[in-house]
């Protein structure tokens, strides 16, 4: 066995988004599992925006210190357990470590079912991602059919599961995409009706309009920022906004001097009775998770949904492939493959 | 019988707010009853910010032409009816013309419960401003026995009902108000248990801080503004923010250059899982007032609620008591009796 490796923060992010020097790659000591613990062996790592929070100074639940080692979700082989839920040759998937071998415990892991064919997808489809996605556009948005949705991102890990939903569920899904790529793989592969350009589209609020000539039900953004307001002002009465995440807040530093839009968003949720909801996947685990596994591992064995990944390769490749989320510049959910 | 005078919509508020040269008082034709109609003899008519929305130009459900009649909440006698619900001599509150006399319809109009002892109750304590509090702080807001309930405007017709509800279902209620004299009555006779003077204040944060050691977690606002943004900086994780009103947004031309709180905010709802959502009483009509009314009906004859009232005198009082409920410078409810 070969001696294991770690990625630690080296420093923390000069301008917003953790580049790929933030981190270094280095030897690490053999994990021992103690008392009540769990090793594993990390085969894929899941680059997720929230992991931001772990890097930035003081902000986050738990960020990381300089020199400590990185850590988030991985699908892994269980090499050795103290805990008896948990036996050697488990395939798990939860939180730990990002380096070849880790020590984590059965608060932060779960079982792979057996019958996920691609194990990387209990990182998207199956994980928090797709998980997120069930929760933005049912149990938080509602999305009856026939209804508008419009995601903000469309390509990524969330905006796919709810472009491919759409077809499941019958409603009409619009979505915005970083380039003209993206749309066309949103609207033939994804499941989306209509997706438009938003990277400097002088026509971007006119072709939104003509995709949602019925205005819009449910909004579920990622991004924020600019067209966080377009999309407001074509809300239909009892709209639902779902913030699963702010890209655009994550890269800002202090409040922008612009147009104050609080008090006319809050007249309007008043007005127009809209509910604006956070969805934060962990608030839902221990209630629902168990009814989206099973229905999206009926979607995944049908072929209902087939989701779109970017791997990386290497337990090494992991600083930069973090940093690509950040940059929009991969399509699908971004996974690294540590170990085949 | 003297005959009918109405007060008609002149012009439009020149800034914002509607004074009393918009309206004058001129005779009017005595109302005929028609087919399923009601004709009533005004007692009170009752002052409420919405209305702003019936003179403001092309806003609102229903705005008035000029030259046409202003309307609004009102409690009086039928005094002739073609709808077999209603029978002459019935006392009734609803939504008809500012006049002695007007007609209106059973879909407008209830009856005034004969255990009512101040009958303009009906239009504060026992109507839409009283029903707003008791949804504001129940159904929507769902404040709890220790729990902190914050208010925008203590001593206004919802504000009041607020604070004397924290005595019996246990909340704290801690109140805003514009100047030393409101916040004394707010104290001393409207259950609040502190009150905090919203004018001119340069210790406001820090005096509402003090007021909230255990943060805010429900936040009744009718007023917006600078200062709901100070109030949503104490915001407990899951608190639930009641939007029942926003007198700085009636009053805005459109949108000031300033800070644009909206994407902290959006991030805000998400990381503390804050609940946004907007008041208004008709959506609840159907479902919830008569629950309201039985309980409202109790607290009023038990005197654990004494609706703070001001009394102006006269149909053509109405313009300059509509006037005040925008400037703040009168305390309670504010209603007009037309005939006793």
């Amino acid at each position: 066995m070969a001696s294991n490796r770690q990625i630690v923060l080296a420093e923390r992010p000069r301008y917003v988004i953790p580049t790929s020097r933030c981190f270094r790659l280095q030897d690490a000591p053999e994990p021992e599992v103690g008392d009540k613990g769990i090793v594993v062996e990390t085969q894929w790592l899941g680059m997720e925006p929230y992991l931001l929070g772990k890097v930035k100074r003081a902000q986050g639940p738990a960020p990381i210190g300089l020199g400590e080692p990185m850590e988030g979700p991985g699908v892994g082989r269980v090499t050795a357990s103290t805990d008896p839920r948990f036996a050697e040759g488990d395939l798990v998937t939860g939180m730990w470590q990002w380096a070849d071998r880790a020590r984590t415990t059965a608060h932060y892991v779960r079982k792979v079912p057996d019958s996920l064919q691609q194990k990387s997808h209990a990182l998207g489809a199956l994980g928090y991602t797709g998980f997120g996605a069930w929760l933005s556009v049912g149990e938080l948005g509602a999305a009856q059919a026939g209804e508008t949705v419009v995601v903000g991102a469309a390509t990524g890990g969330l905006g796919q599961m709810i472009g491919q939903m759409a077809k499941i569920r019958g409603y009409r899904a619009v979505g915005l995409a970083g380039g003209g790529a993206k749309c066309e793989v949103a609207t033939r592969d994804l499941g989306f009706d209509h997706c438009i350009d938003r990277h400097g589209n002088r026509h971007l609020e006119g072709q939104l309009r003509e995709a949602c000539q019925q205005g819009v039900d449910v909004y579920v953004d990622v991004v924020g920022g600019r067209l966080f307001h377009t999309v407001w002002q074509m809300l239909n009465r009892k709209a639902r906004v779902v913030v699963a995440g702010l890209m655009s807040v994550y890269a800002m530093q202090g409040r922008p001097e612009a147009i104050d839009h609080s008090m006319s968003m809050l007249s309007d949720i008043n007005t127009k009775r809209i509910s604006v909801v956070g969805m934060v996947v962990f608030d839902h685990m221990s209630t629902l998770y168990s009814s989206f596994k099973q229905e999206m591992l009926g979607w995944l064995g049908s072929g209902q949904v087939k989701p779109l990944e970017h791997i990386s390769n290497g337990l090494e490749s992991a600083p930069e492939a973090l940093q690509s989320v950040f940059e929009g510049r991969k399509l699908g959910k971004s996974v690294v493959q540590v170990m085949a």
